[in-house]
């Protein structure tokens, strides 16, 4: 199908070196040949090899004057991002230029892009499948080099390999049934049921292994969602600084839209911790005040990790304890800080005041609080922190970054739906129930992934997933 | 001369559709080849053709993962920007991925250029002059049409070529003079110092000519300081929404540094006005306050424009008669606002006021004061609005935008200077001095001009300009 002609500015809006205007469709080449211009004033575009970089300029028809001096290329269909010819010019970065290159590339034919719109039409025009496209955003949001690995992986493909293996079982297993129902002459079904519960079970393993690595991939996308309580003075805000170090300036321009939900994230070497500000604990001694405590438990409950700094030099109290009480059913890292200080706090004390408030609530939590001496003033300890908080959180599945992490929520979705349906089979093999039984489930488990992948999806949800891109891609 | 290898990311560091990271130098392709692998895994980029986009991966050599999926072009020295080898990866536009691969370039060999740094080379490389490379610079930062124009016309030389002629002609008259000097029997220099004079007096023309452009190309670059006064109510905020129409959005993207000196920047067609918050003439009825007048003074001590609102429904008081006692010596447009109401003030009253305050102070000015009829509500008259500031500010010279704006001060300066020795020329002619007295000051003259080309430039001079070049280009 032939597309009409859109045009974006592709790179960031901001004034800097290069620019591009990115135009596609059915008369993009025709678009970019009414533009631009070579140094003696030819038209050429329209000639142009594939993938060759021109110098000259671009020319604003309706004014005809020289809007900037570019580079052009064309990309000839289908060897472009879009599948489509496509035509960028790269102009000088500055903002109204490229305003003026895109004003004049609509004002020649193009209309403006929507937000997605040339990965939509990648998509739409089979260079690459829903998951792909979904990896470009996460690749260009992505906060850390994990989360980019991982998205770079599913742009390469390695998600949709492996959903696409577990779909031809499936179909062929699909195929199977009908045909024997079809045609019960020459296909015995007898033995059947025994065979496909040992397939299933194998299905069922491989996606479950995928679901479980949605846990981390969100942790890895989106950060570790981390808590630092502590009584006034126990080094907080050092610790804080420390760890953001200087990261910080780099940390800040990446996730601008996270300071709006009052939260500091942090680059712990290749962990994204987002330190929510519990201003209430941080700022008042009074922490049984009850405006306090209230914050402190909201903040806990959504917290995947609490980090309890404890000053050493300065003993024990009541406030200890009511931290403690808060924070005993989540996972906990205590900071001995001070370390470099006299010792008016020892690591036994600490887990004394763990077990006495019948720590840890949660059976799944070791048995002992993990304690690790630290010194924000000498930068002591951040090292076995990082490596803990690593341990904690990734245990191995982080250190092979070519191994699939489920990182969307969509597709952990799609993937339990299956595994859901992959288990309504087992349970109809169990009953004994009649074959076409079988196939309606594992119908539904292909149809499942099949929206992982975009082979079977409606365009409304197709819409929706382009309409979150940003503009230019 | 040969020249170490520099990278930098070239487009705007924001999350976006495409980030291109640039490098540079003598080892550019090296350090290129090293990044990126075709989809097979191949390297390929050392055989690369000139000005040809690869498709394939940039991998993180360090750690031996694939950072992205890219497209690579190698620029072979001398065509590219700088003159040296250049390899451009065009990336995914996200913040960390051209991170990642800037770092992966630094990695391979290459360091971090500096801002300006490839601009610089282009120069130091004789790519462009001087005037070219500050005209890079321009370009991107530039504001508004005629601004962009006139830029574009200075990256395409045609200051330069000015320039060069002129020095071309005084070259050639130094050299004469030289020449009758040291060989006086084959040289007469009889009716010389008459001929030259004629000379001079054409050189000094045209350079003046280039000398008054400045103050519109000062206008063009940098918008018209415009200050709006006016008693409460007449319709100031209105007026100012209306001027910012839809355009506000758009400029408050490009004029980001302008907001922090407490300035609107509005477009007004093509014109950039600049306008000045008086709060304290704005915001209260007591016009006659210290604090107010003394605002209202010295916003209009430094403004190139007043707009003096005027509610027409609303007779004409003391308050108007102060406002105008401050604002009587500078270039006024009356605007007779809410004209869509009953008229308590026609405009014989509000000329009648502004004579009675002495109206016009400075003799360069209009006899009677410019009014004109609006209505902020009906957006009635801002059409004459536009048309009268284009009048009043830019006359002809604006129009043709093939001609000269000078709208750099350092060019005006040095042009200020070789017009100031052809002065002295000019002077030791009638004082009918020695001719090696005109030689002197025609030298003086060729090498002021040849600053703004940078063909006489000292290296402290190449380094400052540089300096102000945004990372990047």
């Amino acid at each position: 199908m032939k597309k009409d002609t859109i045009a974006a500015i592709a790179t960031g809006i901001t004034d800097s070196g290069i620019g591009i205007i990115r135009i596609s469709g059915e008369n993009a080449i025709e678009v970019g040949d009414r533009l631009f211009r070579l140094p003696s004033g030819r038209k050429m575009l329209f000639k142009a090899e594939s993938h060759r970089m021109y110098y000259g300029y671009v020319v604003g028809e309706e004014r005809n004057f020289v809007i900037d001096e570019v580079m052009a290329v064309v990309m000839k269909a289908p060897r472009s991002f879009t599948g489509e010819d496509t035509v960028e010019i790269q102009c000088h970065g500055g903002v109204l230029v490229m305003k003026k290159i895109l004003a004049a590339s609509l004002f020649c034919g193009a209309r403006l892009a929507e937000p997605g719109e040339f990965t939509k039409r990648a998509f739409l025009n089979g260079r690459i499948d829903l998951a792909g496209a979904e990896a470009v955003m996460d690749v260009i949001h992505s906060q850390n080099e994990y989360a980019l690995a991982s998205s770079v992986s599913q742009l390469k493909g390695i998600l949709s390999e492996e959903v696409r293996k577990l779909r031809a079982e499936m179909i062929h297993e699909i195929a199977f049934i009908e045909s024997a129902l079809d045609d019960p002459e020459h296909f015995i079904l007898e033995k059947y049921p025994g065979e496909l519960s040992v397939k299933i079970e194998n299905l069922s393993d491989r996606i479950k292994k995928l679901i479980d690595t949605a846990e981390n991939g969100k942790l890895i996308k989106e950060g570790i969602r981390t808590v630092i309580v502590g009584k006034p003075n126990a080094g907080k805000s050092s610790l804080l600084n420390c760890l953001a170090g200087e990261e910080r300036a780099i940390v800040t321009d990446i996730a601008g839209t996270t300071r709006d939900i009052l939260q500091e994230t942090v680059k712990l070497g290749e962990i994204c911790l987002n330190i929510v500000d519990t201003a209430g604990i941080r700022d008042t001694g009074d922490i049984v005040e009850k405006i306090g405590v209230e914050k402190a438990k909201e903040s806990a409950e959504s917290a995947d990790l609490i980090v309890y700094v404890v000053d050493t030099s300065t003993e024990l109290d009541e406030n200890d304890r009511e931290i403690i009480s808060l924070i005993k059913n989540k996972p906990v890292i205590v900071l001995m800080n001070k370390s470099d200080l006299k010792n008016a706090v020892t690591e036994e004390m600490i887990q004394d005041l763990f077990r006495e408030e019948g720590y840890p609530e949660d059976s799944f939590q070791e048995k002992e609080v993990i304690t690790i001496r630290t010194s924000a003033r000498e930068e002591e300890g951040l090292d076995i922190f990082e490596k803990t908080v690593k341990d904690m959180f990734f245990r191995e599945e982080i250190k092979s970054t070519s191994e699939i992490v489920i990182t969307n929520m969509r597709h952990k979705e799609a993937l339990q739906e299956a595994f859901d349906s992959l288990l309504l089979v087992k349970k109809s093999i169990e009953n004994g129930m009649p074959e076409d039984f079988y196939s309606i489930d594992l119908m539904n488990a292909y149809a499942s992934l099949g929206r992982i992948t975009g082979e079977e999806v409606d365009d409304d949800l197709v819409e929706e997933i382009f309409s979150k891109f940003c503009m230019g891609k």
